[in-house]
């Protein structure tokens, strides 16, 4: 038709014409990704994958047996629900072996304490290690004592976890688990013990990663339960020297091969070009790992899953990678970036599931600044979930955000961390604690994001690339 | 003054001095009970109590080293808070040994399980028993089994507790706890396992007390937790033969002496009639025995101590009695009952707290029935706390109610057994659970209606005798 019988001039026709020519999204696929996302709300793909693996696998971590069921369990899940290239890439892990944790208040009123051995901590002698209790608020308190008030006592870090929606509580309680041990031995310590980094009134103990200091002696690691610290904080208040029994049989057993399980539901005709949705095979062994993170394989999957029983195929490939140890070290993103460091301009996208299956409250994206019309776009489409925009500082998760540094635009699906620090890294981390409901929500919104990105003309750019892979 | 003076007829005037003879509690009793109400909710003796115990003594398991602290806690405490007659009354406990407990699922999918050993187990071989799982329902879904599907297999109790104020879910699935092993060992199996008796999303196992029955082996008997019942039923639910295998290295190791703990607040004029004001010391050994029942121990105590802080002392004594081996057997209710068999005539009432202190919501009381307009009295003094009369169906709690067979007209505060049940008997029994304000509220209760109880001309009759104690 001639621009005339559109009824407008010239110029304003000319705008008119660029501004349709620029929509990266069209009417059919906004349409597509409000069907799918319906039918995500009534679609059980996901909890079903959940079930599967916290019943048929359970604890999974990293360079344990169970590890490695889990990656045939991947393998096989992915390729039972007709995904492409399937494949376990290579992840080497290090290998860390529990044993058995013991502690016991010796004096000056004798009581057992629920108790873990942090990840990574090494054993006591097999009769354990008894000293005087200390404790410290934080990092800042214990590097403020003098070396006299440490030396030759168990540090115990009393600071408690806040409970809220954001899960903020977590970064301000987690550095004592990370280098509290360390830390402590600098000062000549002989054992370090913590309130959990978590929120459960639960008598079921809290572990996670930390690490030790090069040049400085590794002294052994554990977290207690919140109700054995406030035991271990009111026996203190009485003012008598607490005495403190802790053995651990924990150690180091060299490392083992995990894999990053991969597949993808491959694009129409921008096949190269990915939109990455990750989450981590791998837990702790407390639990049966349940939020953490059996919630986001199934979800990114089923999201995928969806995507490929679409008529509407879209345009880019959708690639689920079920990343190798993430709680001991992100050996499998680290892999990851590494092998795909030569195609990292084709990760158009990444998203990550690795908060559970709660209620998702809000949607950030970090993209090119020139892209945020389109991410007002696709948030249309997710805004009938009850998630609004929450603005720009995503950070993709632990395993995709190692994608971020490297440029690749990430958007967060933000969930409720309350509930899930009551459980984060306890063996109460279980399959019970998974709503269907709040799982078909989480996949209705990954699946509406994913395939608009996967359809989007033009993509979401570049970030500022800050740093490389190791190598 | 005269009859006429009244302004009555001589027949009214009759029924109306009657009336007033017989009125059983006088204003300045009833506004002496209000007034210590009040004076409880600012009170924080039983909080303090609580606390004290839980922490400066934790579990004390009927025979173990925490039973013997607990008696010297307990005289210590009554001789400090300035009660008379403070005695350690001898009662004989059974002493069994929890040892170490450990389940695991070997097949189809190798799983570990928290696992707690009944109260009374027998251990199993050193290197534990393994065998097929069977499922049943309840007991009468057992007893309706043909020997060969049960013989030589472990059998599972699957029913779930309801949750509910009124705690009535636990009546209908504790048998299987109490019975279960042997029931499930009369038709040949080799060992037990049960969902808990108990509501608990925590993986902390339930225990509580078992029998074996004459002429029938013991097996070995245990509890999941909630979220490893369900994990062993989604196991089962595969249709898959399902192995596990149970190791307990649990024991009897004789008896012990424990002993009754009691203090009095000696009455004013009816000194050898008693008010009976009772909880038990004992727990279990899992958690600090918080709830079950320090909590019980702090109510009665501090509500006699308020008695005895009034200035206006009633007529009759106040006696907390801190029963023995409550959990195990009733040997310290038993014990009591033996001793006072003589005296039984001068309890005039008796009261318990054992099910937590959590919110009061009914009192029920069981009297003679021309006692019942006494009860409505003393009820208007608690109903300003919230508590509405229950009706007639009071059975004096686990202990108190040993006398109720031998006619002692009991009461009861009818406390939220939701939240207690909970934490009954596992792990998480621990004073963070412990609301400072509902604690007061408990104390309000007991000390309205145990000051009116002794203050009331008359008493509440007796009920009918129909049991002997044991000799």
């Amino acid at each position: 038709m001639s621009l005339a019988r559109l009824g407008c001039g010239l110029a304003a026709c000319l705008v008119a014409l660029a501004s349709m020519a620029a929509e990266p999204l069209s009417e059919a696929a906004l349409a597509e990704a409000r069907a799918l996302r319906q039918r995500a709300l009534a679609d059980d793909t996901a909890y079903e994958l959940i079930r599967s693996l916290t019943t048929e696998v359970g604890p999974r971590l990293a360079g344990s047996a169970g590890d490695a069921r889990s990656v045939a369990w991947a393998v096989a899940q992915l390729e039972a629900l007709g995904f492409a290239n399937v494949r376990a890439e290579p992840v080497t892990v290090p290998r860390w072996i529990r044993g058995d944790a013991r502690a016991e208040i010796v004096a000056p009123w004798p009581q057992a304490l629920a108790v873990a051995a942090l990840g990574g901590s090494v054993a006591t002698p097999a009769d354990g290690i008894e000293a005087e209790v200390v404790s410290v608020a934080s990092l800042d308190d214990l590097k403020a004592q003098p070396r006299e008030r440490i030396a030759g006592r168990i540090v115990f870090f009393t600071a408690r976890m806040d409970r809220s929606r954001d899960g903020s509580g977590y970064s301000r309680v987690v550095p004592p688990r990370s280098s509290g041990a360390a830390e402590a031995a600098t000062l000549g310590a002989v054992a370090m013990v913590m309130r959990p980094a978590g929120t459960s009134a639960s008598r079921t103990p809290h572990t996670g990663a930390q690490r030790y200091s090069t040049g400085v002696p590794p002294i052994p690691a554990f977290a207690l339960s919140n109700p054995d610290a406030d035991l271990l904080q009111q026996q203190l208040a009485s003012g008598q020297p607490v005495r403190l029994r802790v053995t651990s049989t924990s150690r180091w057993d060299g490392e083992a091969q995990s894999a990053n399980v991969i597949g993808e539901i491959p694009g129409h005709n921008l096949k190269d070009e990915v939109i990455l949705l990750g989450a981590h095979l791998d837990s702790w062994d407390l639990g049966t790992g349940a939020h953490d993170d059996a919630t986001g394989v199934g979800i990114v999957t089923a999201a995928a899953r969806l995507i490929a029983e679409s008529t509407r195929r879209p345009k880019r490939t959708i690639r689920v990678v079920l990343f190798a140890n993430e709680e001991f070290g992100l050996s499998g993103a680290e892999a990851y970036a590494a092998r795909y460091h030569g195609a990292i301009e084709q990760h158009v996208l990444g998203l990550e599931s690795d908060l559970g299956a709660f209620r998702p409250y809000g949607f950030t994206a970090r993209v090119a600044p020139d892209k945020l019309p389109l991410v007002s776009t696709i948030q249309s489409v997710v805004e009938p979930l009850g998630i609004p925009y929450f603005g720009t500082e995503a950070n993709g998760g632990a395993d995709v955000g190692q994608l971020r540094p490297l440029g690749v635009p990430v958007m967060d699906v933000i969930t409720d961390a309350a509930p899930y620090f009551d459980l984060h890294h306890t063996a109460n981390d279980t399959f019970d604690k998974v709503d269907p409901e709040l799982v078909r929500l989480n996949v209705a919104a990954f699946v509406a994001i994913a395939y608009l990105a996967a359809e989007a003309d033009g993509g979401f750019g570049r970030l500022p690339v800050t740093s490389k892979p190791n190598p």
